[in-house]
């Protein structure tokens, strides 16, 4: 069963000496909070928290599930204590406004948080992650009264949140949501309609569910521009901050999922639930997207949480477990056999998913600065530099939650591999995390949604390729600056090449997608992935570019051997992981009617 | 939930017109028993039994499991119902001798019959698919006594078999194995050791089990030399061909694994259980690998059984759900919205399943000829030919077991890909495929193991690439076969460059082979992947070649479709699928110390 332990060392890599944090926070208006002190608390609380109280129910929460009876949500046995814990610990506070009871401090150190959250327990981390989004709605388009009522609640915690998109009849396609909210005299709304797949959408670890809920008004105009959000509480708030009357939305069913089991997905019935109007009548879908970036980086860390906790699964087996000697000959002479770890194709294994969780952690911590300059220009009002800010998240999102999901998903069935037989017994733990993280591609816009987003949305309608061109213009000075140093020549020349690479595809699929529509979809899962590869290896180059610095000025033993591994394992991503991108780029170039020419009817001749 | 057709156009498809199994049956000297009419009957009446029997099965047999009972395993409800029927039908021996009961059909039937029961339920399909190994070590080692004693009512099926290899301390490595054989008075063992990972172990489909075990003789020496086979019947078999005394060989519990959870998995332990030698002494591996070959085709199959499975259960979602425009114009535009087959990214993921599901089934069909072929010569005593289609098996085996297990579970995940968030709920049967064929990567061989087996051992080591220097030439000769068919141009200069491509590679991984050992290992899988789209590419060409001529001679309308589609997909497999090729082919050429530079202790500076 594997055990988590944060990997503070990483952490500390990324955010000292990669990304310099330090300096980042002082160019934030709350930056002064976010202090060293104070970062390497909540670090070593984080961690300790994560360790001691939240690993130990991960696979204990997955046996027992979530259980329903008759419209009440039980959460698994531990679950309750622990997010008492985690309330009194003040953690989901931790990133909202001191007027509210929060601490302020930066969206990145919330995100680093839920890395080793998620990591230890994802379906745990669920609870909390969901009223992120439920708190950053009222937070942004709430009136003061709406603010004032809920958010106290919810930064302490003893109130959690949901968001209310997915209909049965729809999830990405939200233009058809049927949900009706009619007005009443006194300025609420009657809610009626059904949710699905509402994550902790019923539960029995806070006092309250503040849910917020896509509905349409009598005079909606059809399809997306006729949707309006909706606050709708479980129990009524009454005027002195407790709880009231019980509202008619109740939990209908919880699903039987493939994994994360312990977080309770939810049918909810809104049966003339009283509602109140959040933001603009119609403008409820163009709300949503606002945050959207923040919230799909959320998920994108899903990805590297089990990409992490299938590496530290595997890493001690693999150095256990002794089956046959390796080709170069004994490595342990004294032995039955060698560990598998001394065999070059298991290396391949655990090298992959390290190559994942850090490569993709470091994508996401640069992600995170970029969260936190976004959320500083919404609390000091600068609208030019949340537009900036807003747009460079843009581009990144997609890649993040399409490409790390799909990749974490590949590490936890590296993890499982390593096992062999064993890795598909339940009670290794391995298998859990494969179930655990298949949900990652497809919630939260499935990889097909992103890679439709990025390619047609970011990159050929908003920019006409120019995102690409900047952004490998970056790399490219990037490369220029470190031409010179002897570790970082094979990096530099794979990054020129796939710059050039990335350029000329994106140019070539905007001619071709002029006469061929189609080929926008046909070629954007090839597109997200060749994007992802490429954006890897330029964060890779980073850590080595970092790391061979280091090393040049000769640092401790254990330093130096810290350092080297880094440069390792860039070079083993360039080896191996990055020459991926060479399908994908030919793949992504052929004409969309390879895939479109096949009639419906013609899929199959026998059913 | 998926229902199951099985696929009869596309397997009379490569039957009849591709791989001409008439013509190929009368090479054989039990062909003539596999007339037309019979074959027709088999392949009638096994669909029938999978779709109304088997296939109504596979979802409850997953939800109910086995239960184990103080040494007693039941299996799901409606098993051994099914099982009685499946016996009662013959299914067991249809290519078995007549002498002890069975019909003598060729193997390859057997194989084809294979496929269509691990498509309707992989689980139930585990308990007859055992006893094959069972049945085919005593035919080919035991004595006429041996043979006598179990064969008939193994080939009756109302004995099953099992294969006990596998240990607590070891699998790949058969060396560790610790269970010993202690010789009694009477010419019989005391068997005694602790035996896991026993499919059809312990069960109430049968009267008794027949175990055919691994086990080492006092004086054996040690390693994989010192391993003798034994029968360890569960009850003892009586002079007049009852069942008398149970045998000291109890199963100690069942396994909790993530799928194939109506197949039981035991733990055996074996208490100076009588056991009888079969085969000689200290050559009881040899002998396993005397029949691997046709052992792991019968794994192979399973990723074709999954990206079947997952396909039909796709399709009709598919078509059904409604979601977004197509970018290329609405194409229901009196619906609400247009159904997902609508658009170009969800036709790469359809696509990808029937590629990966017909394109490997005709790989397996193929193979089940060579098995034919080495059955016959088994049969008839011709040691040459024999070793002949051992040997061209021998290359096929890995590249089918390793690269069609891997493909298959990919397209199970497109399958539950393609149903988003639906996808990961169990009611709708497809992340039930994704666990059920998660197996198939791990058990009788991981990918890993199958790959040193086909670079190291077939290709490297036996025949100096002299093995893909003739599989390549065979390509090229079709090659210049088709050079003037329109239809084939293209795929003909893929074929082209990709075999100057797998030479070249197999003379690089060889000379560098010679200095860095570890190559072999570090290069295994990505040369495995790399053969085998390889091999699909020639194996779709072939269905395109027959498809193409079939259209030049202008047959009906629907025979017109079907062709159509067959070069489509072929298009859509060189398109799609073989690209990915580049990428392994960079890879393995990289040195090994990318993976072997890595000091164990520097994997990780955290844990």
């Amino acid at each position: 069963m594997p055990t988590y332990k944060a990997p503070i060392r990483d952490i500390r890599f990324l955010m000292n000496e990669v990304f310099d944090f330090s300096a980042h926070y002082q160019t934030l208006s709350n930056g002064d909070l976010a202090d060293p002190d104070t970062v390497d608390m909540i670090l070593e609380g984080a961690a300790d928290f994560c360790e001691n109280v939240l690993a130990p129910l991960n696979q204990s929460g997955d046996d027992e599930g979530c259980t329903f009876d008759n419209g009440d949500v039980k959460t698994p046995k531990g679950f309750k204590e622990a997010y008492d814990q985690f309330i009194q610990g003040g953690w989901q506070g931790l990133s909202y406004p001191e007027e509210f009871g929060g601490q302020n401090l930066p969206q990145s150190l919330n995100l680093i948080k839920a890395e080793m959250m998620g990591t230890a327990n994802w379906s745990f981390q669920m609870y909390p992650g969901l009223s992120i989004g439920c708190m950053n709605t009222i937070l942004q388009f709430g009136t003061e009264e709406q603010k004032n009522t809920y958010m106290p609640h919810l930064v302490a915690g003893t109130w959690s949140g949901t968001m209310c998109l997915t209909e049965p009849q729809c999830g990405t396609d939200l233009g058809q949501v049927k949900t009706k909210a009619e007005p009443n005299a006194d300025g609420s709304y009657n809610i009626s309609g059904t949710k699905i797949f509402i994550s902790a959408g019923e539960h029995d670890l806070t006092e309250n569910i503040i849910h917020i809920v896509l509905a349409r008004l009598p005079d909606a105009p059809a399809g997306t521009r006729g949707i309006s959000l909706f606050i709708v509480p479980k129990f009524m708030p009454t005027a002195d901050g407790g709880i009231g009357e019980r509202n008619p939305v109740t939990c209908g069913s919880i699903e039987h999922k493939m994994g994360i089991k312990a977080s309770a997905t939810a049918v909810l019935n809104f049966d003339n639930a009283i509602g109140y109007l959040i933001g603009e009548p119609n403008k409820g879908l163009h709300a949503m997207f606002t945050f959207m970036n923040t919230a799909r980086i959320g998920t994108a860390i899903q990805g590297i949480c089990h990409a992490e906790l299938a590496f530290q699964g595997a890493l001690p087996y693999a150095k256990d477990r002794m089956s046959m000697r390796a080709l170069s000959g004994k490595k342990e002479p004294e032995k039955v056999a060698d560990s598998i770890i001394h065999h070059a194709d298991v290396r391949r294994m655990l090298l992959t998913q390290k190559a994942i969780a850090e490569g993709g952690r470091s994508m996401i911590y640069y992600a995170s600065q970029l969260a936190d300059q976004m959320a500083d220009a919404l609390a000091t009002g600068d609208n030019q530099k949340f537009e900036e800010y807003d747009d460079r998240l843009g581009f990144y999102t997609p890649i993040l939650k399409g490409f790390l999901t799909e990749l974490g998903y590949e590490a936890a069935n590296h993890g499982m591999q390593v096992y062999g037989g064993h890795g598909y017994i339940k009670e290794w733990g391995m298998e859990q995390i494969v179930r655990d993280s298949r949900i990652s591609t497809l919630y939260e816009g499935t990889t097909g949604v992103q890679a439709l987003d990025l390619l047609g949305r970011k990159v050929l309608l908003s920019s006409k390729g120019k995102v690409v061109r900047e952004y490998t213009a970056e790399i490219l000075k990037f490369c220029g600056r470190h031409a010179r140093n002897k570790y970082m020549r094979r990096f530099i020349w794979d990054l020129t090449k796939i710059c050039a690479q990335w350029n000329t595809l994106t140019l070539r699929l905007m001619l071709a997608g002029r006469k061929d529509r189609d080929v926008v979809s046909s070629a954007s899962v090839h597109y997200l992935m060749f994007s992802g590869y490429a954006m890897m290896a330029y964060f890779w180059a980073q850590q080595a570019a970092v790391a061979s610095e280091k090393l040049e000025k000769g640092d401790g033993k254990e330093e130096v051997d810290f350092y080297k591994a880094k440069i390792k394992v860039a070079d083993f991503y360039f080896d191996q992981l990055l020459p991926r991108s060479e399908g994908h780029a030919e793949s992504m170039v052929k004409p969309s009617r390879g895939m479109t020419g096949l009639p419906v009817e013609h899929f199959s001749f026998d059913y």
